[in-house]
């Protein structure tokens, strides 16, 4: 063991050279907002190039479409078609979700995907409006305005809000900020998600029950109250027989779609229209709107009106859609850019997520200007859009198309339209949100994660989406504090026959080496856990210390600090390395440090930390520090 | 090698006994709120040692009063009466900081001294008004109510928020919840306390230029123009006259102190009082008062009056106490800890942070009853009790009895005593807020920490103290948040002759092996970085394979990661890492794992990630991934 030693003992811990503070900076900065090095592909390029580039990385567009062909076409039809049928009865129902007309569902799949098509860079993305951002917007519009006898000003602000959920998206991208929606973790999203599909689906009792007097709330405890208090005024049993009928046939549509994926994708994406002319066939020839089944009545005919007049761009009103604009922007945002993400993997290409949030504000400010609320990926969608072959995004442009002409010539037909049938799309859509696999997951992997998961879930089921949004960020936020505030320390042993050292609980066999206490810290040492850390590390040695005098073993001479997992150290954390310097010495026993990263090293020698406790206690690995701090007891090991 | 080799490969990567929810809960709620493990003394006791155990706990007194003794008492009386003269004309200046009348300063440094004599456990600590705490509390409460015309409110205003402060410390301790205030950092701290002590130190030139009509905005640029604006009135020349000439004797006491720190610490320490006699004298036999130089007039007579009646515990008046209260109690908390922890390391005595709080707390809860306004542990004032050779809290009590002799007594005689000189006294005090020398340090080795010093800094200078304060906390934060979203990432590259894998940058001798990516992620891998972990790993990937197409050499067939510093890993993170995989499998990549620490392999093995790349690919060391995933490649190292 010893010619192994001597081998490795020709390494000191070596000193990065010093950067200057501009290169640091600079590095900090490009890490942070350029991680993905977007202008490589324009360096050493002529001017003209490098406009085309610009051009390209615009309007991904451009790109793709030089290379377009009919079998590309093809595929785009069938999909465009399919997400289509499935979008015009969702949009109806969405709309209703925000409070607001049902033909504003159907603007908003108009214009949007237009203006995705051209800027945007997922190919599989199906862009709409969706459940969760409608149900958000339209309690939080709520808030502000009654949807029924303020009208008017409900609109406008949903226009500014939407406008400004656009200004959100665009902003983030173009400041290259798009990092700050990561720090919304995957377990606070399914809980969220899960959340919002038992409240959406709740809300639906109220059509598919026939309620007329029912809560605004959206939180189950009232909603649960508004049901069992209008069982007196009697449920309408044509409109129960006519939702569970449609709902049946839809979870069945469900169901046989994910038995044979590959084949009968189709099946569930077609379901709902089906569903929806079937009913309004019933409806029309029974009358059963004269029985209490309630029915859509009127979609404004004709495509999207001019909404630029009803956007205020300042004052108190602007304020308002501004704060709603924000937050409906980011949880838009958020659920596009996972769709985008989760599809890229899937086909293996590159999405640039701070280009594709400037596409999405784009979109919401063109749609905002255009009588559309606010729109972003759907996962339902998006999925029937992948399943049925897109190859581009002029799936989307397909659809858009399909829903234009229904705009122009057919909304009269959805006059007879049963709210029930809404209701039931809707349940069965917001099914797909609830991933209790995901959940189960959660739980089995990270139990603190399934706290966040669950925190965003009550906090909706049982308050409000907003409630249960800042449950989700607050718990996210949490997760990554607590812990640099409580790191994890561990006590390292020799594995036998080797010069390595782990962590004795992790392995059994590792034997502690007498007379030397080696522990590792799991953390960065900043302001907030260095007291922490060195009280922790002089309770090891408290411990261990009560320990060997109650069994009799050799006093503890050395304590080695294992520095691997420790990634920096700021001014307290040295300070507090100090003290636990001063600490050791006045109990005699000596420090030595092993294997500290460049940062560190490089920081703890400008405070002269590395003079204090003397250049030969720094160790390139733990096994030299045991040899070179106690070299009698290394060689009984 | 090949020996060297097979003697560690004996050890497999360990994976940790599964441990309960209920266990893993219990300890994570241990460390985060019991660190310091305070019931072990009680373990094994009888009942009656427990109690006894818990009132010394509670009253330290009762702990060291057992073997007080004359030579302590000694040392106490003489610190006492040092830092008693240096107090009272403190006192009179930070009461007029803080918009109180003069004679509330010396209430405060009569009842809570007592209370933290029997309470608290720090042996060094001067409690008392601070500059910091009067000037914060004085800016807050005028915000709400005018010192001058709403006197009465002002000042009920004061007590509750006193009161509030006194809650929300002892609230803190009593939750331990106590690591709360470690989330403002030192340097932080440093730059908020600098920018403090010249907004104080500028608020001054009112008194020291004899200015009538001053601004009550404390930035800088507001209080020029003030001062400028006042020109044309004139200053008053004696005032002028007498504030400097004593500023200047106090600054040379202050420097004579410094240079003889052992023997003549009492000189800066009784300068004020000495000042202040001097000057009332002068004032008195000048009759100055009449040319313009503005005196104290008038300090009530008498000890403390009871306050209870003025607290107000519910409504919106309470509201704003309670607001104000938080700020003002967590700003002295940190204040009266960060100095009570100084002087602990320096005897070396164990203090308890949850402890100290309590005290604290019940100090400021009992002060706001008896007409004391929020006081804490003073910089200045501690260090001398320290130099005068202070033993116990006693010589708080004996500062707090000549208070009370003051109060009752010698209050008449102030009658004369100029503002300048308590300008000149505050002005004295507070310059040794200023730490240059910390902020030099941090600037020297922490860089991103100096930028939160001068964040504070700036914005107390330049806006408010309120402000200042709510920038350190968030550059506090944003400091733990920043490297948990952009981890750093290192190459690897072995030692020669070693079986060391370190980085390439730290350690230039280090030798990438070619066809072998080895990348070392410097974080936990958590939902806000696993997409940019994920990422920067494929980038590390696409930049060597284009060096090594540019100069020939073999391509990349292992990709190594090297998790000794991921210290935790969640649902996001294991997502991100089985993308990474399926990215590298599509291009013919293989994927080690080197040194995954307990919590990691344990999560990665319940989500079946292990599964999923297979056990084999699981290595104790770098070099033994390197080894065993390419044994060719390795023989030539």
């Amino acid at each position: 063991m010893a010619n192994q030693s001597d081998s490795s003992c020709v390494h000191k811990v070596g000193f990065p050279p010093r950067r200057s503070l501009a290169t640091d900076f600079t590095r900090g900065l490009k890490e942070t907002f350029f991680a993905d090095d977007p202008l490589r592909p324009y360096k050493d390029q002529p001017r003209s190039k490098q406009l085309a580039l610009g051009l390209r990385f615009l309007f991904p567009a451009l790109e793709w479409g030089r290379d377009y062909n009919l079998s590309k076409l093809k595929g785009d039809i069938i999909a465009g078609l399919t997400i289509a049928s499935l979008c015009i009865p969702q949009d109806i129902g969405y709309a209703k979700l925000a409070n607001m007309d049902p033909q504003y569902g159907l603007y908003s799949s108009f214009v949007p995907p237009l203006v995705y098509a051209v800027m945007g860079s997922s190919r599989d993305i199906a862009i709409g409006p969706v459940a969760v951002v409608s149900l958000l917007l339209g309690a939080l519009l709520q808030n502000e305005f009654d949807p029924v006898t303020q009208k008017e000003e409900f609109r406008r602000l949903a226009f500014t809000a939407t406008f400004f959920a656009g200004v959100t998206q665009a902003a983030l991208g173009f400041l290259r900020l798009g990092f700050l929606i990561d720090f919304l973790s995957h377990a606070a999203i399914v809980g969220f998600m899960g959340g919002a599909a038992i409240t959406i689906a709740l809300q639906q009792l109220k059509g598919f029950l026939g309620i007329k007097k029912f809560t605004k709330n959206t939180d189950i405890v009232s909603v649960m109250r508004s049901v069992w208090g209008s069982v007196e005024h009697g449920w309408n049993w044509q409109t129960m027989l006519i939702g569970s009928a449609f709902l049946a046939f839809l979870l069945a549509a469900r169901y046989i779609g994910k038995k044979k994926k590959q084949q009968l994708f189709w099946v569930p994406a077609i379901a709902p229209l089906i569903s929806v002319i079937l009913a309004t066939l019933l409806v029309y020839v029974t009358r059963a709107d004269k029985h209490g089944v309630q029915i859509v009545k009127k979609i404004e005919k004709g495509i999207n009106p001019s909404s630029v007049d009803q956007i205020r761009f300042a004052g108190s009103f602007a304020a308002k859609g501004f704060r709603i604009g924000v937050v409906a922007g980011m949880v838009a945002l958020t659920e596009a850019v996972a769709i985008g993400r989760t599809f890229a993997a899937m086909k293996d290409y590159q999405l640039d997520g701070n280009k594709e949030m400037v596409a999405l504000g784009t979109m919401n400010m063109l749609g905002s200007m255009t009588s559309c609320y606010v729109t972003t990926g759907s996962f339902s969608r998006s999925a029937v859009n992948y399943m049925a072959g897109c190859r581009t995004t002029v799936s989307n442009v397909v659809m858009s198309l399909v829903v234009m002409l229904t705009l122009l010539v057919l909304t009269p037909l959805f006059e007879y339209t049963p709210n029930a049938i809404l209701s039931s799309i809707i349940i069965s859509a917001v099914l797909g949100l609830i991933d209790y696999e995901a959940a189960y997951l959660i739980w089995k992997v990270d139990r603190f994660d399934f706290m966040a998961c669950m925190g965003a879930f009550f906090g909706v089921v049982f308050t409000s989406v907003e409630i249960g949004l800042l449950v989700a960020v607050s718990i996210s936020l949490a997760k990554i504090l607590l812990p640099v505030t409580r790191p994890r320390t561990a006590l390292l042993g020799n594995l036998p026959g080797t010069l390595i050292y782990r962590n004795v609980e992790q392995y059994p066999e590792a034997i502690r080496v007498p007379g030397v206490l080696i522990v590792r810290v799991d953390s960065a040492i900043y302001f907030s856990n260095s007291n922490y850390v060195k009280e922790r590390i002089l309770r090891w040695l408290r411990e261990e210390e009560e320990q060997q005098n109650a069994n009799d073993l050799p006093r503890v001479d050395f304590l080695i600090i294992d520095m691997s997992p420790v990634t920096d150290v700021d001014t307290s954390g040295i300070h507090a390395l100090k003290e636990l310097h001063r600490g050791l010495q006045k109990r005699d026993v000596q420090l030595g440090i092993a294997n500290p990263g460049a940062v560190v090293v490089e920081k703890l020698r400008l405070a002269e930390f590395i003079e204090l406790i003397g250049q030969e206690k720094l160790f390139l690995t733990v096994g030299e520090a045991v040899i070179g701090c106690a070299p009698k007891v290394s060689e009984d090991v």
